[in-house]
């Protein structure tokens, strides 16, 4: 049931996606057809999945909000074609894909990374069926956790931090920055947008904190356990670039071990939910159990 | 009194930016670093002035628009960090100083463009004293002419355009959307925010297609008989380079009668305003002077 779920969600997000990706012209053909490729290489939609999901569980209607949440899948999308860059990662493949450097040239990938991020804006600005000054707020909650105070930032300090050791506060803003914000921003969308109450509010961004961490110690466990053609690119990377992961700081079985708490722990702020959460604690299960 | 009211703007300009380019801890300062290096470098802060000068011509108060004002020129400057990279036009120096890449490193000022580009929407979306609908519709404008269909975009075209001929259309779009799009959507959201009539904002959006237009002849002008030192980088790169220009395409005496014709085009669009819009008058006629 989740995963069919999931993939009726998948479809009305890439159809969407699709209308919002065509250009008006034979010039702006070519940065749409870069920024087409990333957004359509195989990316789960997490983000606005988790969006719909969380207006869903404070008994709103998360299909409502499509545009906002394609507009998170956008930033998402910009920031890996960044990330993948020689000047950042260096990486020719993506769930088993070329990056976009590869195939259209880092030029061409540095403006596709740009053009995706501005149009996230213009798209999400363009959500109907919201009070214009309660998506002013989400919009502004977005734009807070992808830039120099979230994931720009913890990309940054990622980038200056490498070959060195790290204090155990720096990696932990590191994370929270680089990943979590940006989940934070979409659960806690989800919920404003369906105008929930603060009490509600409050439990589903104790929830995103949680699912944030989860995703992180899950990420560092894939890295060394994980099938390389499930996920698409070579295992063993964060040891070989000698990054503080969850596994080389703790170990396997203590990061399995507190995936699971911090999994127990989400559940836990979900209580007070009904039925209406179901997909939610779907979600944050099946970090345990992911291939990619 | 242009210097003055000029040199006054600036100075409230570069408060609010400075004030909105804090970090907030010693993990954000590196980003934060490399973004107020390109954002104190030296910028004419036209975008924001324009703006102003528009709100002021239609009887508004252009000095209430300040953060919108800021966020224009933030995304400028993230432009001109990402257009000097290696992978773009791969400039050593801009404004006599280095580039942010030759400061900071590529990574880094990937980053920072990104940073500067993200926070520029927070910044706009955090406009008070103006109607939600009103400021939604305004930062629309401005990611339009930002992103894939405006400045990215034609800097795609010129990305790929490279060492070939290009067709009149061609060179029309490819300008128009690097550079008119955004000085369009600076006066027009300076007219818009002070809710100005349709027959005002209409004679506003021509007087920017001429600003625009006769900011690019005088551009190639420039790189042909302007003072290296004032300009900030060697002249003469657009023919090096082999790029089609408003000189290569004609002439010098050519391209200088075009200009004074375009920006008498662009006086007789503010035949209707008063007073109020002598700055404007003072900035498009400043185009002919000017020597950076």
């Amino acid at each position: 049931m989740f995963k069919q779920y999931c993939q009726e969600r998948c479809k009305l997000i890439d159809q969407q996606l699709a209308k919002l990706m065509q250009s008006n012209n034979v010039h702006e053909a070519v940065i749409f057809d870069a920024m087409q490729y990333s957004l359509f290489a195989g990316g789960k939609r997490l983000r606005p999945l988790l969006l719909m999901a969380a207006a869903d569980a404070v008994g709103g209607n998360g299909q409502k909000y499509l545009r906002i949440a394609c507009g998170l899948e956008m930033i998402h999308t910009y920031s890996l074609i960044h990330d993948d860059l020689p000047a950042m990662d260096n990486d020719d493949y993506r769930r088993g894909k070329l990056t976009n450097h590869k195939v259209f040239g880092e030029g061409i990938a540095i403006l596709a990374g740009d053009g995706l991020l501005t149009h996230a804006f213009d798209v999400m600005l363009s959500q109907t069926e919201v009070k214009p000054s309660r998506l002013i707020q989400v919009i502004r909650e977005i734009s807070n956790a992808a830039g120099p105070c979230g994931m720009v930032g913890g990309q940054a300090v990622d980038l200056v931090s490498e070959g060195k050791i790290l204090d155990h506060e720096t990696v932990k803003f590191m994370h929270q920055a680089k990943t979590g914000a940006l989940f934070k921003a979409a659960i806690r969308a989800g919920a404003l947008l369906s105008d929930t109450d603060d009490v509600k509010l409050a439990a589903l961004t104790k929830f995103a904190d949680c699912f944030g961490l989860a995703f992180q110690i899950t990420d560092d466990i894939l890295d060394v356990v994980g099938n390389q053609d499930k996920i698409g690119k070579p295992i063993g990377s964060d040891i070989r670039n000698q990054k503080a992961t969850y596994v080389t700081l703790y170990s396997l079985e203590e990061a399995q071990k507190m995936a699971r708490q911090v999994v127990d722990e989400a559940l836990d702020t979900l209580r007070g939910f009904g039925p209406e959460a179901e997909m939610l604690r779907n979600f944050i299960t099946y970090l345990l159990a992911r291939e990619n």
